[in-house]
């Protein structure tokens, strides 16, 4: 990157923009135009409280089936989607005080129930189904054509802390208070109080309550 | 995040926006500037059919090294990148019905063959080369000027699904058929109709034809 | 994704478009505003040389902590934070020459020092902090109000790579010219001219000086 005249003029534009819009200015419109949108979309979801997803996420599919609490905030660039599948109603309830982050993946076909206070990383993904059964005979089919299929909901309790990239796949229970280290594949229920990590994720350390 | 005055007048504007904006016309509004974009770039590739490159990828260069084919769809800021090494023009061929998502990067400086209906989680990488081969003499250097290195092609077959945060590295043949598991790291060919997960990525079911 | 009418339309405006404005205006209004952003948002640094941070990050906090050298890019979508804790004032030191891409997480409490010629794949982490200890007690609590954590502080040598979603964890050093693989968590220290890969990182390969 080379800094030529062109350069020094445009970093000069944008330092005196810095003495005639202060910070807290352009911090505020940011917010508001994430408040300003989350107002644009709660309508259409089946419960909305006191939260905020921000402007702009990736996708959201299926906001009817989508219920989110209180004092949630949500990042931007995510993908929120619950899709019917052979006419059964999929759900995904989202609790209060969870703190989800940019890139993040939420789909359900079937039931994803998140308790309160979830924190995750940057690019997670929960997914209560897959594309297929990875049969041979599905494999000879575009993947995005194979029926769904879910294995069986996900249920995370309560102050669970999910690392970044963490990806949590179909019919996973997350006990209370877990921690799920970067990077890893929950493939097997996780136990409360408990940290796992690895590709599928093990346990590394149990806490006794 | 305080709910104070302030935040409910910016979300009451936003429910009186969604009575008057329908999410239908903002959806549609949302789709054409993609077609848009698309229609601004397809003329520098080598061949582009009836697929969209959504607005706006991280980085796009070497597009005239570029075929896509048609029904293919990219997602949002993606990097997609062809770099002649050496006098030798490399290729990205990316074939009809692909899904490719958000975030995903695949850069040649040799031969990248993606198949027909290719689906891809957010945030895959497929790339040919590498910054060096790792030699001591090299990693003296900044990995940025490192000689740009491809230890060979790359093929993809057809109807292989990707998970999110997979990466394809140099010199590896996938099957068709074959489904690569989240946050895997494939450095070896995978097989036909098979399953295959982890770091290094390994076989963990293989479908008989 | 159908191609209708309306689909052609769009994509015949984009095309018009291509014509009326090159390719090389559109990179250097992007550009433009690159630089116009960063001065925007360069007097609050400690310290910020030649460098450019790509408009917008997710978030930046703490700037007045951290300084960076000359000759850096640092992608969009970046989050930079230094948080005061206990009355302790963090340190993010970022050398010259560095390209640190799109979705990457830089977060201090402590000290995180990063030497020149850095490069990285998208969507790396490296923090040298955590939410709590993950004592029992504190599983019980909301992860995000669980009292910061610092294992100790991170150093990153000259010329080391990371690959697309490297996680470097706590209290980690990192040497010269380095090579960490992609998806891999690094969670002890790694030798300078090595290569390291897996959850957690082994060193696969070692170049003797």
């Amino acid at each position: 990157m080379v800094y030529n005249l062109y350069s020094y003029i445009c970093g000069y534009i944008g330092v005196a923009l810095s003495y005639v819009v202060p910070s807290s200015i352009k911090k505020a419109i940011d917010s508001s135009i994430d408040k300003i949108y989350t107002g644009y979309i709660r309508r259409r979801f089946s419960s909305f409280g006191h939260s905020v997803i921000k402007w702009k996420p990736f996708l959201l599919v299926g906001e009817q089936y989508i219920t989110i609490g209180d004092g949630t905030v949500i990042g931007k660039n995510i993908q929120l989607t619950a899709w019917k599948n052979n006419g059964k109603d999929p759900e995904i309830v989202i609790g209060d005080g969870c703190l989800i982050r940019e890139n993040t993946h939420i789909t359900a076909i079937n039931n994803i129930h998140i308790g309160n206070n979830l924190l995750t990383g940057t690019n997670v993904l929960i997914t209560d189904n897959s594309h297929g059964q990875a049969t041979y005979e599905q494999m000879l089919f575009e993947p995005i054509h194979r029926p769904l299929y879910s294995k069986g909901p996900i249920v995370i309790g309560n102050n669970v802390w999910l690392g970044n990239n963490v990806c949590i796949m179909p019919s996973v229970t997350i006990g209370d208070g877990a921690i799920i280290g970067a990077n890893s594949v929950v493939t097997h229920d996780i136990p409360a109080f408990s940290i796992a990590a690895g590709i599928p994720a093990k346990v590394i350390k149990q806490n006794n309550e």
